[in-house]
């Protein structure tokens, strides 16, 4: 029996490999569920379906999931179970899964059942339900965080290796913060909300719960996908990779909240742990740039304050009018207001909105992540019993405006406060560079470069397993970018890499070329500049390089800049696979100088 | 007194030249005016202004619009003048231009006045005013086409060389129709709405109106930009180019309304003329392909049956509520619904629209352009008087949907129909692809292939300017397309020509690189392909390319395909300029054979 099991998407595999069998993981997950005695979790329990999917599973296949445990937020359907939205009159039999739900089956994963949730996903605080309240897994006088409360607590409590949830206005980030995991918020449209019960039909997305950002990571890797049947689905400018690299920092420009403008509600222990870590991303190479947050906080106003309330009650439907009974007591309040908003005043946001969606990108000129703090203060249960409005409202200091200005962001730990409470940070990128968000995340995860590096797979590894450095770049790269291997200027740091970066290029991993090369220092510059040309067998060496992706469409304004004797064409990697990648005209090798026995630019620089 | 001089660019530029000055150019189009006696089409004449500013322009100084008379409709702002909308009780001394007004300003151009529209740019007949109406230019039977009546009636006119429209729903381009002018409309934020009286603010845009294709695409391209005060204004893709080159038809594939789906209201010669326009293209090697319109028709819909025209009231305001007797009766009928909508229908109405968009997409999947009659019909003034709603509403049918779908498009003149009324196609876009239905508009502009290289530049001039040859790849390469030297089997009639001319490639020349290179037949194939390498002063040849320009967008893509040991470099040419163009890594060519002396890879194939 694993007892001592933790149910992480490795250590499942690992146990399965070793010949575990699924069956066993769901009754342990249940038995676990039993022991910690919190009926607040799940609405449903699929004990008797999961076990007979687990069954039926057979054995192990290959499938990425095959035999994993996962809860869903009780407002996304999965086909045979009832969804609720936390609203017992809402209740009707799924008779199909999400499109999420639907590939998660197909990768092998195993749905134990639905979770509780701030009703209709309306609230931050995890306690605006009828059912019981979840426990914190932290610590019980807190909020569990919400809407998905449920979700994160499964995860945090460890009787799942994964869950959904839903964000709108922060219902994914919240509760991560609240029970110390990770929550993963896509892009809007990136997963499809083809079978979830919409909160804001246009602020809606599908959002994971996982122990580590490489977990989240792989799974939206693995659910995100292009849905025609859904409207709101958008094709993203990169397909997400499955496997991550922490973002190397001087490749990350991070917005912060300035001094004035970090909003914490009196609780200084919250305020001095963030400053420590963007001070560490600080020591570590990032660029940090300090910005007033007021543009984004009047952003998120408008999600409760302006007619975005309408879409709540466009959501909930006739009951808020015809039987507004069967509504949370507190829900119905904060939906009332949206009855008397016209259509005048709809389009009059929507105006506010993209007045301020302007302000906020100049806010955010320069940077190409923003770091705040998942939540700004903790709320007590007793806090949110003597106010269901106010806590609840702080909650959404830092999520609110991320919906409404199309970002996408992940809340990662940040360890704990000098208090016990967990630290939560979290990352926001724009539109379609959630890899990017998550390769920081992954970057604070592992608590800055040292500790990244000692948690990349150690030499062992790699040569168990031969194909996997000689992959990443053809796993990793997405249809519509082209991988692209630099040897000079065009490196992290140096002079010429910001005519990758401001096309949307991003890093995708270090390397050697094949053994059959010879770089030169080429006469001229500034900047200095190497050439790289492929000779024969025997008569070269592998030289450094690094993997860059670039959006397909910006490679040809990228090329248009080159200048001779430099070309692009192909070079073969250390592992045979090939990628485009600089050149060199053999007659611009001329007045240079061989430098192929340092191995690589960066030593030439250092050598000076 | 230039009294036969027509009011072109082209025209003006050429007679400015010859020691025209501005001020009888100013004096001649108010002669012209006043020879009309039509009060209807300006609402305000700056007749001394005009002159004024003309005197103070000294001698030509070669901007671009040095000189050229325009108007401008009334409802965006010229410093100085009065702005109404066609609503005297609206009326303001406006103390700043409108950007695009700026910007002509600043280039040379003159503003003549403001001109008529249907009241608050809410109609496309032109006669919802309450000043007089404009005549319509080519039969006064006819409304004039509205909204912006007065801006296209002044060009048809020859009063003045090119006019500003807006368009929301069309009225950029219905009054074209009407009077046989170009009508260009934007995508939506790439000319900047600042200054502008708002109609739906989400859908606004400034529009043009000009005598030719050309000469509307030049304006566009002098007025386009990047607006930080106009939240509106979007970055587009690829900056618009100057000149522009009929679209070369197999890289056009053009959707057409299919039979069951064509509505012509009865003009059978409408739909006669609009199928001929189609065969025209077919015929010259556009692949066509016929699609159900149903959900652009629903698009449409949704425009004035549902909550967007709550946009107007909020652009009118609290007149429509507090001085309803202000607004003219058919515009007050048309508004006052707007009232009624709620917040949760306008969320209502975006959810409806962005299933619509999906549908749409669908439709559009695999062409590039949408090709539409600008109207469906003709509409006279007798039958708007007999009924001042249903005529006006048939006249959007091809116009309403366009900016709720986020295209671009333009109407262009298609000759006249048997009785002798204008035909006018317009061609559509996906955004940012206003370059694409410009070059489509350019090429039906212009009669089809054979009419086209009719207006190029005959053998004599060409003989007469000698830096012509050498200077073409130069001068007509696009901003947004990049120059490419192919010297194997890429060129025109070649194995892999169809790799550059799927992508949108154009041929623009032959030529030869400069005397360093040698060609080298590569071991390999199929297909057989040469090799070019760069050598030594004295050491080689001149060997001969072809010129194509491909796309910036594209160019990643076509790169990506390209095996080794070919590499993309740059070029010299005969005449000592540089483009882009096929190299050869020197590894590559072994195993070769030296064609150098054979001077090209066509006498190579041809000596077999």
């Amino acid at each position: 029996m694993p007892r001592d099991l933790t149910f992480t998407l490795d250590a499942l595999r690992a146990a399965y490999a070793g010949g575990l069998r699924p069956e066993a993981v769901v009754e342990e997950a249940f038995a676990r569920l039993d022991a910690l005695n919190d009926p607040g979790i799940f609405l449903h329990q699929a004990r008797a379906g999961a076990l007979a999917e687990a069954r039926a599973l057979g054995s192990p296949d290959g499938r990425p999931l095959w035999g994993i445990p996962y809860a869903v937020k009780d407002n996304i359907d999965v086909a045979g179970m009832p969804t609720t939205a936390a609203c017992p009159g809402f209740v009707h039999l799924a008779g199909a899964d999400a499109f999420v739900v639907a590939r998660l089956r197909a990768l092998g994963a195993i749905c134990l059942g639905k979770t509780n949730l701030d009703q209709f996903a309306t609230g931050l605080v995890g306690v605006r339900t009828p059912y019981p309240v979840p426990r914190n897994a932290i610590d019980p006088a807190l909020v569990p965080g919400g809407s998905s409360s449920g979700s994160a607590v499964a995860v945090a409590r460890g009787l799942v290796a994964f869950s959904l949830g839903t964000d709108t206005a922060g219902s994914g980030r919240v509760p991560a913060a609240f029970n110390d995991i990770v929550g993963l918020k896509p892009s809007l449209g990136a997963l499809s909300s083809a079978g979830m019960v919409p909160a804001c039909r246009t602020l809606d997305t599908v959002s994971l719960f996982a122990q580590s950002v490489a977990e989240a990571w792989e799974l939206f890797a693995l659910t995100a996908g292009f849905d025609a049947a859904d409207p709101w689905s958008r094709r993203m400018p990169a397909p997400p990779t499955p496997r991550l690299a922490p973002l190397p920092l001087p490749a990350a420009t991070v917005a912060v909240p300035d001094e004035a403008s970090l909003r914490t509600f009196g609780d200084t222990a919250q305020a001095s742990h963030f400053r420590a870590t963007v001070e560490r991303l600080h020591a570590s190479g990032a660029r940090i740039r300090e910005i007033d947050l007021a543009p984004f906080y009047a952003v998120a106003e408008l999600l409760y304050a302006g007619p975005w309330v309408a879409e709540r009650v466009a959501a909930v439907g006739a009951r808020l009018t015809e039987a507004p009974e069967t509504l949370h007591a507190t829900t119905r309040a904060i939906l009332a207001p949206g009855l008397k908003f016209s259509a005048v005043d709809a389009f009059k946001g929507l105006y506010r909105l993209e007045e301020l969606r302007r302000s906020c990108a100049q806010a955010l000129q320069g940077a190409n992540l923003l770091c705040v703090p998942t939540i700004p203060c903790f709320v007590t249960l007793e806090e949110v019993a003597a106010d269901p409005f106010g806590p609840n409202s702080r909650l959404g200091t830092y999520t609110n405006f991320v919906n409404l200005l199309d970002m996408c962001g992940i809340a990662v730990p940040t360890g704990p406060r000098p208090d016990g409470r967990p630290g939560s940070l979290t990352v926001l990128a724009r539109r379609g560079e959630d890899a990017r968000a998550a390769a920081l995340a992954l970057w604070v995860e592992r608590g800055g470069a040292a500790a990244s590096a000692a948690v990349g797979p150690t030499e062992s590894e790699i040569a168990e397993d031969e194909i996997a450095e000689s992959e990443i770049a053809a796993v990793e790269i997405a249809e519509d970018e082209i991988a692209l291997a630099v040897c000079g200027a065009h490196m992290s740091g140096l002079p010429l890499n910001g005519e990758l970066t401001s096309r949307g290029g991003r890093f995708l991993r270090a390397g050697h070329t094949g053994p059959n090369y010879r770089l030169h220092a080429l006469d001229g510059g500034p900047p200095a500049r190497p050439g790289l040309v492929r000779v024969s067998e025997g008569r070269g060496g592998p030289i450094a390089v690094e993997i860059w992706a670039l959006p397909r469409t910006a490679f040809g304004d990228f090329l248009a800049g080159i200048p001779s004797p430099l070309t692009i064409g192909t070079v073969e990697l250390e592992n045979g696979s090939t990628v485009k990648g600089f050149l060199c005209e053999p007659h611009g090798l001329r007045g240079g100088r061989d430098i192929t026995a340092l191995g690589g630019w960066r030593a030439a620089l250092a050598e000076g």
